[in-house]
């Protein structure tokens, strides 16, 4: 059995996304059926919509920053009950048996998790559609609690953009007396900010462009060094903990790494692709630093991460946009006119 | 005051290493003399003497895989007395305040070490000479302890190529259950599966050369695996917690990554230069693997390793030379014609 959705769909690499009708299988017992109320637009739905990675299957329903309202809940559920307010991010299953799951990391699950969008159900070989729909269904052990204090459209982006950045802060084990810097101001690098300086970092933003400096003392930033200032560079050597490389285009790591300090790592979480141009062995040589990538994050840290937020009042900056305007927001997003994650406000579908 | 000395100095990048006869200060009152017996051949020391990385001082008396007794000491020594076996390192005096330096890694002082040839003494500004002669004069702190039940030739490359195997391997925290594995057999290579082995790892080289595979287990090799087969490179993905990289010429590291687990880091201990062809981040974000570099190591951390080698019989294999056939030496060296490690027996330098 399953349930008719309404969705927006991309049919191929080259058509705008459209209204779509698709089907969802019907909640299998331990399954939570979520209303999704808004869903954050990330970089990866327009990568996919465009098969710039290459291999995306169509119909493709993007979106895995979902916030919604438990619809119904599966006889086994215990942690939700309908009316719940509840949120969805990249992941909706994994093997749950691995190395990587048992440490709560599914992200990495050594059977590959299962992608919100654009994967296919472990049980059931249905295609994943993502959250620009009606409703998804969900296995209980994905969905994640959304405090109630936090403003819903805001908390979208914290299911990807949040988590992705929250990850290596807390991995490499961000707090106070730390020094952090973040490369890279956009839906990650914003968050980047918020969450470090949250978490009690000295918080350094490098950007090449002088007018982010207000934006970026006003989300956290203690101090903002342009990366295109030999002498601001070199007033930062030796420096950093940690650096949070959000940037999603490729781009010259050499300088950051002498900013680092002894032990110090510069993780990337926003690119994927060869570095280029080549990494010098020399500095990270001569001062055992490391280069490092990290995906998004597994479920109970997403949900420390949403509980630290509550605590903390943090969530997102965003425009809203109804589905209608997702092309535009891809435009937009294209030329990093955001500030800084569109969100789609979900009512709109029924518009 | 100062002492006249005999050693092999290269006068010039272009000019073969000749007898020099030069001065060392007088000992200061914390100073230990070392009359030399034997001196490791380290790829620097050949580097250092054709200027492959620019700067070099000359005349240039390489060397720093020393081993000898000590001739005499200041009369603020307490740790060491005339007649005892002792090594010198690449160190031979740091700032001694600094961060690093407060933590034992002398060699990422932030005043930059006093290296044991190429430097300048921090007191007197004498240029450093290194192994290659008669006598040495270093700082109590940075001479270490050879245990006796060595072979003090095959002990010599503990100090370069010993230490800088033994560094990562501690610092990445190898024992017992961890699986490590060595890409590269020279001078470093040999001495990471011995140091690996007797840690307790579990221990694979990756090599080019099926003809190593017999060496390489004798060494301590558990597994080979041929790094131009890709059958023997898909058998071993995500296996090795870390990866020391002893390869001292550019080379590819991708096809290396998807062979680390979860966490696992790549260390770069031999090449120093650009990463050619370009690392793809996409195996280090998929499973937040690390590319890191390490250089050398402390000098507590290296008379920790002395005492382990003391413990586990360990040495490198080596080939005894006369110093008259240093340049042989660094021909065959070039053509990685040695096992695997030379070493220049000092009684020569007076025949
Ligand atoms: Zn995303
Ligand atoms: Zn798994
Ligand atoms: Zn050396
Ligand atoms: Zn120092």
């Amino acid at each position: 059995m399953t349930m008719d959705v309404l969705g927006y769909a991309a049919q191929s690499a080259e058509t705008p996304l459209a209204p779509y009708q698709f089907t969802r299988r019907n909640p299998r017992t331990d399954n939570v059926v979520i209303d999704i109320l808004f869903c954050g637009v990330c970089h990866s739905d327009l990568h996919s919509a465009r098969d710039d990675w290459g291999g995306t299957q169509y119909p493709l329903v993007p979106g895995h920053e979902i916030i919604g309202r438990v619809a119904s809940v599966g006889p086994r559920v215990t942690r939700f009950k309908a009316g719940d307010l509840v949120g969805v991010g990249c992941m909706v299953d994994s093997c749950q048996h691995c190395a990587a799951c048992g440490k709560g990391l599914e992200q990495y699950c050594e059977e590959v998790a299962t992608f919100t969008y654009g994967g296919a159900d472990r049980h059931d070989g249905m295609p994943t559609f993502g959250g620009y729909s009606e409703r998804i269904v969900v296995t209980e052990k994905f969905v994640l609690r959304i405090p109630d204090n936090l403003d819903q459209a805001g908390a979208a982006p914290l299911l990807c953009a949040g988590i992705t950045t929250w990850s290596p802060l807390r991995h490499w084990k961000v707090g106070p007396g730390s020094k952090v810097a973040v490369v890279g101001l956009g839906g990650l690098g914003h968050m980047a900010l918020k969450l470090a300086k949250a978490l009690g970092a000295e918080v350094t933003l490098f950007t090449r462009s002088p007018s982010k400096e207000e934006d970026a003392r006003r989300l956290g930033a203690d101090h903002v060094v342009l990366s295109t200032d030999e002498g601001q560079m070199q007033a930062v050597q030796s420096r950093f903990d940690l650096i949070v490389d959000t940037v999603p285009n490729v781009h010259d790591l050499n300088p950051y790494i002498p900013t680092l300090v002894l032990d110090g790592t510069l993780v990337l979480v926003g690119y994927l692709g060869p570095l280029e141009p080549a990494l010098g062995s020399v500095p990270m040589i001569m001062g055992r630093k490391a280069v490092a990538g990290s995906l998004i994050g597994g479920i109970p840290e997403t949900q420390e991460m949403l509980d630290f937020c509550g605590a903390h009042g943090i969530t997102s900056d965003i425009e809203l946009t109804p589905i209608q305007g997702i092309e535009d927001a891809y435009a937009r997003m294209n030329k990093s006119d955001v500030k800084y994650r569109f969100v789609i406000d979900m009512a709109s579908l029924k518009a």
